[in-house]
């Protein structure tokens, strides 16, 4: 991976506060564990919007990952449906949306999606995941513009790899007029400021699809109420991984008020700062179902192509296996708030 | 810019706790932005006495800008004109009241006072701001006497610049017998231990301008209240930017008193640690509808000149446009205490 | 000792979190101490299970003290016996509990044990701890599993040395077809789950044998309540040295809500992060009756064998006593939570 | 200063933990300053037990001071003479009651008191310090035996400075059969456990003296409010500069529940990690009348004899003079406890 490529994808919004801060806030609780707790049956499944997967730590989506391995997401997903795990594939992705369902056709797959000016290529989109298999729609919607992230500006760089899903055929209504097919202005693609984007986004999904919809990006409250109360299927509370606003709350301190806020109308999710496989109880305590992360993945993904990210998923499951016998909750279902020490 | 000059424009008092205070007071906020809001015609004006701004963030007054770049506060004028920000000048300015009026007779211009020992010569700094088309009168109220700081203490150093204000004919009267012109000693300029000013002097200065009066240097909210019960028109929130008392409470942790007792009857403004532009949203969270700084202009006043200050602003601008898309809010008064996490 | 030893006697699993947060939830504490008490007659003796002992730190259970020194727990055994202390034998400890026994005869000592997957063997440990002049048994209950130790796991590590009670006819239950005398696979032999432990094991125990029980492992208040409604004589509040569960909250942190949960219904102890004579006293003011520890003992066996752990005791016992007589506690029933600053 | 005279005059007991938060406690408070009050008539005088000092800073009593400068403690109680401010003579000086009065003889002083064995002796020090023109007697108390200091452990120094008040006829009482003049055993002296002291020793001492009595080394309330119903003076609240117990509680952090329990009927002191002249008023704000320190004016010895002290008292001063009239508070008694942020 270059140092470009590494500062893309591990970089975060200015100081890097909330990047730092979503690792902290996990390293920062503490377990309360329960003893002599009849563990031999223990095992790590989740059941998520219907889907059955084989752990609750799912890959988060993650743009451009040929910036790490040729293979890119075809790579990721390969790896995750061999553990068993969720899979998210971006819009940004280098690999298309077709590429990654003929790769893993069976696989639990959902499809992030950024709403483009051109609501009919973000129609499209909707359509070719659905079409492929994706079982859900995750609306990012933390992303009105780009965050301010200084890495890419110290080092003058930019985004050069193809994005498969504006490629070919299905890729051409987000080009502007005289771009050339692949070399697509990330910077400009992603600024949502023009697109006025409000709740009104949720009602014309539901137009388009009959998948599930997820809204991710969600820190407060009030916007969690306002979620489900448009009939959102899950809420994911994420702060980008650090990348757009700095000094956002650590995602993980903001999951307590918004499961609390959902109040079980909808599933909850969390990533940010995920990096051990007990860290997936520590969010299942605070009340997500389950956790996602990208660095980790991603890094893995440079480090050793496929076989990286099955090795990173090994360890993660060996981790999480190992914690939850030790926490005396043989399975997600059992853990409670109160395996968290206050405070 | 000399390693003197520096410690003078950028050091603070004893163990330098406020100064560093300053900065991580607005460090340890957290955001909680909001989603899916319409942010396409996000603004960052705002109006401050009446005077409309471009952006919340003001250049506080520094003493002796001709340390950082021979144009001094002329330089600094003009970017933060051409930036559309208010400027505010020094009473112990290297250029004098004159000088900024004629370079910026357009622009958006306060005053900071001192009040000196010599009442007439105090007086004609007023009137010669009014005249020279300031908008408003910022009394500093923190400086008694100089704090106590280390950095020149070891040095040794003194400061050996012209101040405008006190040459010629209108700085006559603040010289004292045989001192050479613009030869002036600022810890007897400044020591206002022999004043004994108290809060008469809001009735005073209400005798010599019709300007609005801003008080600057308030950090309980008992101050605050006299502040209002005597007419003042807006408070201004500030430690003198870690200058005065050390381990004075950082200015933003106290802004929130101080907002709260004021409470609504006059303006409040915070300076004191301000480096991002996302800052001034965590200043307006609490209560300040602007925020004011000086180190980092002058650093880039000595690094660049008045280009230097205009890209420091360019930078902000850009750094506090982004964060009020991402934070949900379109304008300033959108800005509530809800968008940061309590605590 | 060799770098793979001391990994294993002094690492702990994962980030080592819990390890480093054991000693710093001690030093977080603050005295408040009495004056002008009598404190001539000061001493350091506790009664523990009606054992009487000179001083309230005992050797926590280690396990293959052998790695430190040749003549391992016989060598540390004989030290806490000449020091007036309560030695803890682990089950897999490098010497015998036969062997134990008959260097220190007449000396408190308790076994520890792990349950293993062969009843028989177990209730046989059991026995032999009787025989041997165990006092108590001490049953660990927090590992289900072995926690994930990271040091271990890098340098490829397998424990190497002879586990004395699982050696000649004594020992044959436990080892598999074919293993050899004295090899046991470790991982093997503490991996609990199939064992499906639950609290019914204390049912069997007390049909094995009258010794008092006491449950090493606890770290919630429901789990404490549970201890003593199944009639258990003492808790150990314990997260195994930081080696199984990382992030497990620090057992002095845990202290306080076991202690009320068992409100004098069994005897308290802690283990966990003691490094000086005084840590002992911060734990009796908690609800601790006694407090133990092992690294410190282990560092001592291997840098100075048998006269190396008895001039550790001599070294906390007198840091005990002074300790005693500054915080104006002739013995350690005056100690009394207000002896600790509130929070 | 050679090492071993730093060590011992500098070091605290154990791991230092309470020396550093002396310090730190004073560090981390928050001044919350008032402006606009008339502090041209600042001054710094406090009364103390009825004498009026110039500056509520004095020195508080450190043995030995003869390992810094030869002049030792004549040294500096000129220098205090000299700069207005209250010395107070450990028992264990290098120079005698005698000496320093002769030096000062109009000088406000006051003597440390340690209870030795031989009752006699002690009554000789008191009634040699009343005589000697001393005006308080101020008992300390928490010595019943030396702390754990670990630098002079692993030194293997021992105290080689003559102690004045040991010497001569006077001194004869305190030696051992056979002990030479002068080299008397520090250790064995300071052990008080066979001395059985306490609260009664309040009523010895009215016996011996009318002087007024001042308790050195309370920590908790409870001692406070026994110190008051036996009809004490003042309360010093001192933890003996991190000497004695260490991680017992910071001295500033426990002034306030101190002071809550005398609630004016006696005066309060605090010592232990006043650095500079501003936290006088912390302490002031706290509840204490005055401040003791010892570590700076004897490192100011070592470094410059009299003149270092009086040049360490004219820095005390001038910060404290310019924090004054920064705070808003031009006499000590304007000092409250609004005057720091809470918490």
């Amino acid at each position: 991976m270059t140092p470009e490529a590494w500062d893309y994808l591990q970089g975060g919004a200015e100081d890097e506060i909330t990047l730092a801060e979503n690792v902290a806030a996990f390293r920062r609780r503490r377990f309360v564990p329960r003893v002599l707790v009849d563990v031999a049956s223990a095992n790590t499944a989740a059941t998520l919007l219907g889907t059955r997967v084989g752990l609750p730590i799912g890959v988060a989506p993650v743009a451009a990952q040929g910036l790490a391995d040729p293979d890119g997401e075809v790579a990721t997903a390969r790896a995750a449906a061999e553990s068993g795990a969720l899979f998210c594939l971006s819009t940004v992705s280098s690999r298309s949306i077709e590429e990654v369902a003929s790769a893993v056709p069976d696989a639990p797959r959902w499809f992030q999606l950024y709403v483009n000016e051109d609501r009919r290529f973000t129609r499209r989109l909707v359509e070719r995941a659905e079409a492929g298999g994706f079982r859900a729609i995750v609306l990012t919607v933390d992303l009105p513009v780009l965050g301010y992230r200084e890495r890419e500006k110290r080092r003058g760089w930019e985004l050069d790899v193809r994005l498969g899903n504006f490629e070919g055929e299905a890729g051409r209504a987000a080009r502007e007029e005289g771009e050339e097919e692949g070399a697509v202005d990330l910077d400009r693609l992603l600024d949502m400021r023009s697109v006025a984007m409000t709740w009104d986004i949720v009602g014309a999904l539901r137009g388009w699809t009959s998948l599930p919809l997820v809204v991710k990006g969600i820190l407060s409250g009030d916007d969690a109420r306002l979620a489900v109360e448009r009939g959102i299927d899950a809420v994911w509370v994420s702060n980008h991984g650090g990348r757009q606003l700095d000094r956002s709350i650590a995602s993980l301190d903001a999951l307590g008020t918004v499961a609390a806020a959902v109040d079980g109308r909808a599933e909850v999710y969390v990533d940010g700062g995920l990096r051990r496989g007990s860290d997936a109880l520590v969010a299942r305590a605070l009340g997500a179902r389950a956790a996602f992360t990208g660095r980790p993945f991603v890094a893995a993904l440079g480090a050793g192509g496929e076989a990286g990210v099955r090795r990173a998923f090994a360890i993660l499951r060996e981790e999480l296996e190992r914690a939850m016998a030790l926490l005396g909750t043989p399975t997600l279902d059992h853990v409670r708030p109160e395996h968290l020490a206050p405070g």
